[in-house]
């Protein structure tokens, strides 16, 4: 018997159809004999039919009242659920955010858990019944509601698995898998059957969007192993899960690319301590995310300085750093909106030797000029022009052998 | 400086303007200097829109998670409303049943208030915050959330005023008091000033459906002050206080009907002690609601037996009484849709003589035929033949001067 703890996005559960398919398989692995606890998130297109209502009333609503309004949607959930489970005469219990003990900080509509209290999920599972949980909320010390933000189900299904000591935490979703390359860029990609909790941090944060960042984080800190798979068939998945040995064999497991960055350069700051710190000084303060930072080595006293934000943000930092540009004496602020961002991604980077310049060869080959360059342990990214995004992918994808499955290497 | 609860319905909460408009007058009332809790219900047609859903999954859905379903309508309306009063400059809180430790029974879909604890509630008003707290709901022993049926916010918002000792429980809707007929019926029905707790509770329960009738009980119990008014306007309503000594100047305070009864006549039952029990067993355990019973004395040794019950449980009443009637040996069973009950209620007829008389004589006037009469010590009710029913009304609201408003009473 195992404990599991699954997880259904919100097209899983988007329809009172589906609801009933998805309980069937719930039963299925309860039939099996296992202890199931169930995580929901909200009918798709809930949460963002009440996030519109609120925004009626002010474009920027209270906080506070925004979790307590949306937190409705996986409250509805669960009890469609518990129903529809009870209905084909299983033991059920839905169990909301205050009612699973799962406690958050202060933080409203990005809150963070800090602990889980599972005797009441326990004493549940060990009546016999599904525990049906909802996603994505919780309860801080003052006893208000708080919400996890968006894709905050995948880390209250990952915190409840570390909790619960469960043996797995399954990822239900509409894709089967984590793919070597996004499927609709190259049909060629492959889905995987591992991947290393960091390898699949890298992928996320570059746009491949199956599992929210945060739990890849919680699971890694907690080494639950998590199973991506599709709630639509039996297939198996991909499994994250810590990195083990014979992962290095490969020296890219992935490409991703991401066309939602902008890129600003600063010509010709002068090259003192401090400047930078400067500059950044007001985009920090805007709460606006840098992503790739790339400085150039100093000449007669001045330096260039690069650097990307979401495409979103990017008027916004122009004004903000051209205003401080002025102040620190930069030459000129310049802007480039047309970029994407191309990475490859693989833990055995750290042992095959010369991967970079593999990449810099093969995107040399289709003439994809390379604006900056930014590395780490187990990445590699290029900022290309947005219109050579598709050609990259596939080129990448090709030169580090990705385009047939690999099962013999696990 | 008055402490006050409101309770706006679902109507007066329908819409996002609405919600706004309602947000405007809540905070005019804070700003003479009141202490404000309002109760939400949710916005018009959500509830059952929830039950929909649930019903779609199964006809007799579960319970317990029914009303984990049905409590997310009142969530939305106070999270909505609290980001509306916060828009506007105040500040606010809004309160789940759970945030506002309303301790029910466990009677899922009609539970019944225990008891509140109010901490949480008035630490929020002592910091100058307006509380807006979710009708309908609440959480029993188990932490489990219970609603309290239709029409609970009602109950939600007088058990609210009587644990914060409120100066007044406002029921604001769309009707603008409680009127002395139905001024639908009859144009010349007069808004009353004021109506004792157990007048308006014959008012209520023969169908005039302004306020639901356990919170009119909750009132009477710890005489708390309820003011029934129009949410659309500043006009004084109808108060629903203790019986005053010159409530009993007037003999009758308002006429009411129902045309919702059925009426089942079991003729030549053998006069025996336990016949009527027997009768009426399969009725009650169907959980059939009886209304009036009338039993003639016994001739020869038989006596006629009518009751009435909700047209809706006819044909099903008909069906049990028909069955046991053979059994005890009665002669036959009569039944009658097409009938009405006519009342007139006031405390003063307990002072009064001849009210009785002077009602029967005003309809026999009509050429009324009155089939069944019942009586109370503030009510007198006959079921006519539901075609006389408007007639009925007009003429006793004549008859017992109901059609001036009279202020010079209280």
């Amino acid at each position: 018997m195992a404990r599991i703890v699954q997880k259904y996005g919100g097209t899983s559960v988007g329809s009172i159809e589906k609801i009933k398919m998805v309980a069937e398989r719930v039963i299925e692995a309860c039939r099996e004999g296992n202890q199931m606890v169930v995580v929901l998130s909200a009918m798709a297109g809930q949460t963002d039919g009440l996030i519109a209502m609120a925004k009626e009333i002010n474009p920027d609503p209270d906080l506070r009242e925004l979790d307590v309004l949306m937190s409705t949607g996986e409250q509805v959930s669960v009890a469609l659920f518990a129903i529809a489970l009870k209905s084909l005469g299983y033991e059920a219990r839905s169990l909301l955010g205050f009612q699973a003990a799962i406690h958050t900080d202060d933080l409203y509509g990005k809150a963070r858990i800090r602990d889980i209290e599972i005797d009441r999920i326990t004493r549940n599972l060990d009546a016999g019944r599904i525990v049906i949980v909802a996603g994505f909320q919780g309860l801080n010390a003052r006893g208000d509601i708080t919400t996890l933000g968006r894709g905050g189900s995948d880390t209250t299904a990952v915190a409840l698995a570390a909790a619960l000591d469960a043996d797995v935490c399954e990822i239900l979703t509409d894709v089967d898998g984590v793919y070597t390359t996004d499927p609709n860029v190259y049909r060629k990609a492959q889905k995987m059957d591992f991947i290393s909790y960091d390898e699949m941090l890298e992928m996320a944060s570059m746009g491949a969007k199956v599992l929210e960042i945060r739990s890849v984080e919680f699971a890694k800190k907690f080494n639950v192993p998590i199973h991506v798979r599709s709630t639509f068939s039996k297939e198996r998945g991909t499994m994250v899960i810590a990195e083990i040995k014979d992962m290095e064999k490969v020296a890219v497991s992935g490409v991703a690319y991401n066309k939602n960055e902008a890129r600003i350069t600063i010509r010709k700051v002068p090259d003192q301590p401090g400047v930078a710190s400067r500059l950044f000084d007001p985009v920090f303060k805007a709460g606006i995310v840098v992503d790739m930072i790339v400085q150039n080595t100093s000449q007669d006293g001045f330096t260039d300085l690069t650097f990307t934000v979401p495409k979103g943000d990017f008027y916004k930092t122009m004004k903000l750093v051209s205003d401080v540009g002025k102040d620190v004496g930069a030459e000129t602020v310049l802007g480039d909106e047309d970029i994407a961002k191309v990475s490859i991604i693989g833990v055995g980077m750290r042992v095959h030797a010369g991967v970079a310049k593999k990449m810099f060869s093969a995107l040399a080959e289709k003439n994809i000029n390379i604006i900056m360059i930014s590395t780490s342990e187990i990445k590699i990214s290029c900022i290309i022009e947005e219109k050579y995004t598709e050609l990259a992918v596939r080129v990448l994808h090709d030169t580090f052998g990705l385009n047939h499955a690999k099962e013999e290497i696990l």
